[in-house]
């Protein structure tokens, strides 16, 4: 017999990062942290926070395409927090570690709280956040579905947006990914924060209906709801990636032009 | 000099219905209508409203597609319930015409008002809508368009949906098409009277943002948002319709097969 590992080091971006997680329990780091990680442009070059970061794979995903990026992964959870910096001592993310740094803190402190736990106001350019949520919804009955819904998430992106809007600069950006359920609770958090909200539904297969939605905007912007192309993870056959989602969970393209 | 007409008469879905409505002023049916219309299922057999019918372009659209729907266009401006009425009256719509029929009233109005108004709770089967939206808007500067988004709409869904609402059969549907702006506002007036939100973006180009958003939901329903496959109206290149679009515009496809 084989004894289960307790950790798993996992590549990504084709060899350019290696990720720490815990092995066979839990949120599993992958698509969702590769397409969030897909929502800062090209060459961003400031001051990143990865909310409720996990084991970093978001962040570490910007830290390894964007060059002069600097990357701070807020987590919660101590194990979580453990497997972050187990991964920025290996020697295959040398070329970034340097550049990230883990914060053991709980995104929804607020006021004072929160900046002693080392989130002072005003000090990101780009907030890429992938919130929790209860993933046993995704297979609970519609009933319990229906009734679990707004209590599970009951104000869960207002609590984590008005600390992304605290800690943002002036013009800095958001990213968010979520399930499409939770899109109006997100315009309804982004209002009075942030504008000109771009949303981008991300679909498995061309005329299947989209399972994520990828939302940036910016702080102090006034703008309207845009809706994007989507991302279409899948052919309507097969299982390989589409060309574009390929290049984006693989570090070699992004979502957002600007 | 040829003068102006005042009023044209414009065949729609190949033949199977006309509009007349005045010629080169306010706003002109066309797409938003036809794609509305698609919103309703096929075999639809219940009492539908056209809420803010205009010259009655989306009700038509379903009458003519749906042999047994009985239509309802409900349209506050004298001019617009005119050309209904004279629509109504072409030997073109004899099929349809016993179908129909038009109710000059505000859909904005409330309880009692709404009632002697013609417009009694609980007696329709599917609802759709096309707000008006100052046109102006799409063509103002962004700056502008800033400014008065928020003014002109403020509160539009919440009142049309409240009238939507009151006037369904429980389990009846309703369908909005709107800008993609107005969705957060749209997913806000729902919440509390229609479930299962269902909404479907529309591109006129596969790599161009939606210019249009058309949302399904239920009364009485408690699911969450799904995001539908978007429709595109246009390939990439050249001015032909999508073989979707076509079926759409023309009444020879449906958006929801149920």
């Amino acid at each position: 017999m084989h004894p289960e590992p307790d950790y798993t080091i996992d590549t990504f971006h084709r060899g350019a990062f290696q990720l720490v997680q815990p092995a066979g329990k839990g949120h599993r780091a992958g698509l969702d942290a590769m397409v969030l990680a897909g929502a800062v442009p090209n060459g961003f070059s400031g001051r990143l926070a990865d909310l409720g970061a996990g084991a970093g794979a978001a962040g570490l995903a910007v830290a390894a395409r964007c060059k002069d990026a600097r990357v701070v992964l807020v987590e919660r959870e101590a194990e979580m927090a453990a497997c972050a910096r187990q991964s920025l001592a290996l020697a295959a993310n040398a070329a970034l570690a340097g550049r990230v740094e883990v914060l053991e803190a709980d995104v929804e402190l607020s006021g004072r709280d929160r900046e002693r736990a080392g989130l002072a106001d005003r000090t990101f350019d780009f907030i890429i956040m992938n919130p929790p949520f209860n993933a046993a919804a995704d297979r609970a009955t519609p009933d319990l579905l229906r009734r679990q819904a707004h209590v599970m998430e009951n104000g869960l992106f207002e609590r984590w947006l008005r600390t992304a809007a605290a800690i943002a600069q002036p013009e800095a950006d958001v990213a968010i990914i979520a399930r499409p359920a939770s899109l109006g609770d997100i315009l309804a958090a982004l209002d009075g924060r942030f504008g000109s909200p771009r949303a981008l539904p991300i679909h498995p297969r061309p005329e299947a209906n989209a399972i994520r939605i990828l939302v940036r905007a910016r702080k102090g912007a006034r703008g309207m709801l845009n809706l994007l192309p989507p991302l279409i993870l899948h052919e309507q056959e097969g299982h390989a990636f589409t060309e574009q989602a390929d290049a984006i969970i693989n570090g070699r393209a992004t979502l957002f032009t600007d």
